[in-house]
């Protein structure tokens, strides 16, 4: 049986029905408040960036990518070198609002090789070619995440039990996902799925974006401790670990969010697969192993006062705060991509890839 | 050189100077205020109990004996049976505030105990000896953590990093305490360790607590959320785990505070050896294996709402709360008590102490 549920579809980014601005989810107010925010001027998207209101690297590449488009139309010049001048403005301040983050120049530089590969023709041709491609990086991002969640899907049964870490889905990306898609993919095909959802100390991803999209999409979701995996694995009740990622190694060695490897320690230990999901542009072949991955280390601010009523350490009482672990490639079951399911030796089937 | 440190020890509870009321820390408002209560009427006592203003099954012990002295020194009685009647209302009403707590009950029983063992003895007498048990249970308690703390420090040797999970420290009992014990009387003979405290969610003992003792007793210590024990053993700062313990099986099974299995996993994956430290009343030999222990479960609440400024998860989103796990017995390297150490197989070892 193969029929389609109806499931609720949260989308991150989209451009606005009148065509000339770009409207996302505030993700700083989830899950208390859905708000929905229309931007227009570049200082909005760029503070909607810089404040992670959209946030997840394909979201960031979509939204800048309708974002330089409604600029371009805002555009008033004389000739093609006015415009020019004018988007490679918008071009750089957007750029600057998360310089680490790679989505957001790959879909702004993708939009200037649309204005620069038809100087030859119209402003107002121009702005058609510019239009068609924000809506193919959105597209695009859709059939990837489409194909990651297809595969992935492929690796479960219904009513299985599923652990996640961090948020991998809608939100950060168009539709379904990478880590959390075979979920919402599931669901559409009427499969039922029993999620446990890390909370994702400490900004807690898991607790305000992941456990708010499976509740939205009706999917049977228990949002946990991080500390509770291990009990939870231990109960019978995880059939699979699915994650995300931020950064493949040659070898497979994962950089995900923090606490990653930890949950692929236990599922080890649990006999529970362990699986990665992502597309392939996350898989850097230059990186030979997780020992070249450099590891973000962020403020103790994060750990002890955020979200908090009150602070609940001292003052002086230091914090370790990586953002982000590495996952040793020994750990996971096999790597999900848009192109195809990798097994061990990840050396030999993430090669293939490319 | 065994030269002694000055360091500061936190006193959870003591009796007052004048001898008539029960003075504690109060735990709730930790770390922001370090606040003492001076309780001397049965309803403050009850509700600092209640109110987990005092807490840990030592602290509460030695508490309620001071209570209950400090509340028969008020008793207007004409004869010993009227002084029984009002020491035994005195100790129903002390007994109700936690009926869980085994050490509350086994305190109150111990005084009582003074009481019906001394009837043919003055009243004023009776005080007397009242005074000395309470004396006696806390001196006992000190006396228990010194032994478990030095038996634990025979395992570490100066600038070990030590990682802990919860509270096991001076908070938790009166001086030393159970699982972080050897890290204090370390101190005090000129040992340095670096310590990585779990933060322990959902209720953060970890860092309102442990991290604050530690850090008042100028002990090296570096918070970090439960999800980061898994890179800071990898990172290779890990020599030792060291946890208390709330109930241990005969085979050696460990029920602590939720998480702590997830740290053993983790611990014998990096061969990092793993001890768990506590009194042997914590041994219940009737008890044959983790399998016998019932978890207790709690509310939602405390994932999603207590401690932050707004909800982190939408209501409806259910939540698991286990309040303990079991850790099986063979992630756990040693298990030290106040009568020396136990090494697998642990139905002999354990055996062998009663």
């Amino acid at each position: 049986m193969n029929h389609i549920n109806e499931i609720t579809h949260i989308e991150s980014v989209r451009l606005s029905d009148d065509g000339r601005s770009v409207v996302i989810i505030d993700q700083t107010q989830l899950p208390n408040r859905t708000e929905y925010l229309t931007l227009s001027t570049a200082k909005d998207i760029w503070e909607a960036i810089y404040h992670l209101k959209v946030r997840g690297a394909p979201a960031i590449g979509i939204c800048a990518g309708y974002g330089i488009y409604c600029l371009a139309l805002q555009i008033k010049a004389e000739d093609y070198d006015g415009f020019l001048r004018e988007f490679r403005k918008n071009k750089e301040y957007l750029d600057s609002a998360r310089p680490t983050a790679v989505n957001l120049s790959w879909a702004l530089n993708r939009m200037e090789r649309i204005v620069t590969g038809n100087s030859d023709k119209k402003i107002t041709e121009i702005l058609e070619f510019l239009k068609e491609e924000c809506l193919k990086i959105h597209q695009e991002d859709i059939s990837m995440c489409r194909a990651i969640s297809e595969y992935g899907l492929s690796l479960l049964k219904d009513g299985d039990g599923i652990l996640t870490h961090c948020n991998a889905g809608p939100l950060a990306t168009s539709r379904y996902g990478t880590g959390q898609g075979p979920l919402f993919l599931g669901k559409e095909r009427g499969m039922n799925f029993h999620v446990f959802a890390d909370e994702t100390r400490p900004l807690l991803q898991g607790a305000r974006l992941t456990a708010y999209e499976l509740q939205k999409a009706g999917i049977d979701v228990t949002l946990i401790c991080d500390n509770m995996a291990g009990i939870v694995m231990k109960n019978g009740w995880v059939q699979a670990c699915m994650v995300g990622c931020d950064r493949v190694a040659a070898n497979g060695d994962t950089a995900n969010k923090i606490g990653t490897s930890g949950v692929a320690v236990l599922a080890k230990y649990y006999g529970i697969p362990f699986y990665v999901l992502g597309p392939t542009s996350t898989i850097d072949m230059e990186c030979k192993s997780g020992a070249d991955i450099h590891i973000e280390l962020r403020e103790p601010e994060e750990i002890k006062e955020k979200f908090f009523r009150e602070p609940v350490a001292l003052k002086e009482v230091k914090c370790y705060n990586p953002a982000f672990d590495v996952t040793d490639h020994n750990l996971i079951t096999a790597i999900v991509t848009e192109k195809g399911i990798c097994y061990p030796p990840y050396t030999e089937s993430l090669a293939k890839l490319f």
